[in-house]
C-alpha cells in the first residue's frame, strides 16, 4: 500500500499508473468536414450531414458521442454492463449530451467539466480510478458540435456572422476510449493535471491565445515533475491552439529552456487541411480527442511513435462571465502514453 | 496491491475507503435567507445581502465559495500550497464560479458537474483519490446561489414570477469539505456512484418528483451492495428532494422492503424552517453541501449520530434539453459517514 501511494502521486499535480493501464481501446464519430479532413481514414464513424439523422443539432451531438462509446463497446467486444463507469463531459450547458448518453447506455456517470480540457480530464480520472481499482473498466468520452456551440458561445451560425481569422471552428466529433489493466493498447503512464491559468484576455474569438499560457504551466510541470524534456517524446499535442495559441507555446516553452521543435503539433491544426477554411483551424473538446482517439492511437499501436503526450486545453469561457467584463479562465490537463508491450 | 483492489471496488457502483479516510474539516457560506434558518448557528459565514458584497450576483456566489474554501483552510490551519487538488462544481453554465474561485486560490482543478448532486460526487471522487495516494489532501467544493439559478434556468427573479407550491427555493450558499488520511473528523467510509435515472418528468418547477426515482436507484444500490438496510445508519438524507420528492422516495423505498421511516431526512426540508416561505423547500447544490458540511459533520463530531448516509440528488436539468420538449434525467451519488475515533 505505501509503495503504491508513494508511486501514485509524483507532485501536486503529476500522477503515476504503475498498474499497466491501457487504453484498450478508442473510437471516434465526426460530422461532413472533419470526414473531408487528413485523418478521415482512421475515423470509426463518419455523418454526412451536421444533424447526424437527428432533428436537432443538440441530439445530433448526443448520436456523435453515442456513436462513439458504442464503436468502444463493439471494438472491445464487451457490453455496457462490463463498464463500471463512464467518465464524460462536453461543451453544452448542463453536460446535456453526457447526461443523455450516459442515461441511454445505464453506465455509472462521473460528470466531469473542462471546456476543451475534457477529453484529457475524464481519461486521466478514468487512468487513476482504474488503476487503485475502483474501476475494472471505464470510458472516457467528450464531444463537441460546431453549430451547437456557435449558438451558444456564439451567434447561431444561421446568422452568418464574421468572424476574426484568429477565431476557430468548433470540431464537430466526438471521441470515447477504454481504460483497463493489462490487454493490448498502449500505456497511459503518467497524467499531469493542470491549474486554472489567466492571462487577462478577453476575446472570444481568439482562445488560442488565451490557452496557450495554461498549456505551458502543465507542460512546463509535468517536464519538471518528471525530470523530462520534449526530447523524451516523440510527439507533443496540445489540444486546440490553432494557428494562434500554437507558436505562442512554442516560444513561450523556448523561453523557458524547453525546445519542442522537432517534436510538438497541435490538433487543431491536424484535424483540417489549410484549405478547409477553418480560420485558425480546430477547437472544441472533440479537436483533441478525435485526433487522440484515432490518429495518436493508431500511431502507437502500429509503433510509428512509442512516446506521446498529449496536453488538452480548455477555455472555460461562459458568455454570461465575458458579457460582464470577465476574462477568460483557461486550464489544461495532459497524459501521456507508451506504446508496445 | 491486490488486497486493495479487492476493498477499493465493492461492486460496479459502490466503492470503499480503506484508508482511515476522514473529512477532517468542513465550512459553509451562505446568504441572508438561509441565515435566518433553524442550522444558522452552525453556518461560518453569513452575509446578509445577496450581493455578498459584490457587483452582481455571479460575483457574489463565487464570493460565498471563495468564503467556504477559505474557512476549510483556516480550520484545518494550512495553506492552499498544501491541498493538492480542488474537486468542484456548480450550477452556473461553464462551471464558473468554480473556475474563478480554482484560478484565485491557484489550487489544481478537477472540474465537476451532477448538478445538485455534485456535493457528494466531488467528494467522493476527493475520497477515492485520497485513498488511492493520487492526492495527499482535496477539497471537494460547490455552491448555488437563488438569484444566479433562477435566471439560467426558469426567468431573473425580478420579473416576479409566480411559482406553483411544488417548485423549490434554490439555496444561497456554498460548502466546502477536506479530505485527507487520518486526523480527526468522520469517516469517509463507502460512496455509492450513480447512473442516470429519467422517468419521463419534464416540469422544471417540480424537480422533487424527477429526482425521486434516482436517489431511490443509488440509495437500492448502496444496501444491496454493502448488505446494509436503513437501520444500519442513525441518519439518511437526500439533498433536495423536499416536500414533493421526500415522501415518494420513502414510499418507493417501503415498496422494496426498505423501512426509511426512522432515520430519514431530507436537507432541503432541513434548512428552512416551514415558515420561511420557501414552497416545496430547498434545493441547489448548496442544499446538500450546507447541511452535510455544516449539521451532519457537527452531528458526527459531538458523537450525536455515529453512521450517515448523503444521497445528494441532481436534476441534470437544461433550459435548453426541456424547451425542445426532453424531458429532465436525474443523477444521485450517496456517500457514508462514521463518527468516532
Amino acid at each position: 500500500m505505501d509503495s503504491n501511494k508513494q508511486t501514485a502521486r509524483i507532485s501536486r499535480q503529476t500522477w503515476h499508473f504503475a498498474e499497466n493501464v491501457r487504453l484498450q481501446a478508442s473510437a471516434v464519430a465526426v460530422g461532413p468536414k472533419e470526414g473531408e479532413g487528413p485523418l478521415a481514414a482512421l475515423f470509426d464513424k463518419i455523418h454526412d450531414d451536421m444533424y447526424a439523422g437527428q432533428q436537432s443539432w443538440e441530439d445530433a451531438e448526443r448520436q456523435l458521442m453515442e456513436d462513439a462509446v458504442t464503436n468502444v463497446l463493439k471494438k472491445a467486444a464487451i457490453t455496457e454492463q462490463e463498464v463500471d463507469f463512464i467518465l464524460a463531459g462536453d461543451l453544452l450547458n448542463q453536460n446535456i449530451t453526457t447526461n443523455f448518453t450516459a442515461e441511454k447506455l445505464a453506465i455509472p456517470l462521473l460528470g466531469m467539466y473542462g471546456a476543451c480540457s475534457t477529453s484529457m480530464l475524464t481519461l486521466a480520472t478514468a487512468a487513476s480510478l482504474v488503476n487503485a481499482g475502483y474501476a475494472n473498466r471505464a470510458i472516457a468520452a467528450c464531444s463537441s458540435h460546431n453549430a451547437t456551440a456557435e449558438r451558444q458561445y456564439r451567434y447561431p451560425t444561421e446568422y452568418g456572422g464574421q468572424k476574426p481569422p484568429s477565431a476557430q471552428w468548433t470540431v464537430t466529433g466526438a471521441g470515447a476510449g477504454l481504460v483497463g489493466i493489462g490487454g493490448k493498447g498502449p500505456r497511459i503512464t503518467h497524467a499531469t493535471m493542470g491549474k486554472v491559468v489567466d492571462m487577462g484576455i478577453k476575446d472570444p474569438f481568439d482562445m488560442g491565445s488565451a490557452m496557450a499560457p495554461a498549456a505551458v504551466s502543465t507542460l512546463e510541470a509535468h517536464f519538471k515533475d518528471l525530470g523530462r524534456s520534449p526530447k523524451d517524446y516523440d510527439l507533443i499535442v496540445t489540444g486546440d491552439l490553432a494557428a494562434v495559441g500554437y507558436p505562442i507555446v512554442k516560444e513561450l516553452m523556448l523561453a523557458q529552456g524547453y525546445d519542442m521543435d522537432q517534436v510538438y503539433n497541435d490538433c487543431g491544426l491536424m484535424i483540417y487541411s489549410p484549405d478547409q477554411d477553418v480560420f485558425a483551424g480546430g477547437s472544441g473538446c472533440a479537436s483533441s480527442a478525435v485526433v487522440t482517439y484515432s490518429y495518436i492511437m493508431d500511431q502507437l499501436n502500429r509503433g510509428l511513435v512509442k512516446k506521446v503526450l498529449v496536453c488538452a486545453t480548455g477555455a472555460l469561457l461562459s458568455p454570461v462571465s465575458y458579457q460582464q467584463g470577465n476574462s477568460i479562465p483557461c486550464i489544461a490537463h495532459a497524459v501521456a502514453f507508451e506504446g508496445g508491450a
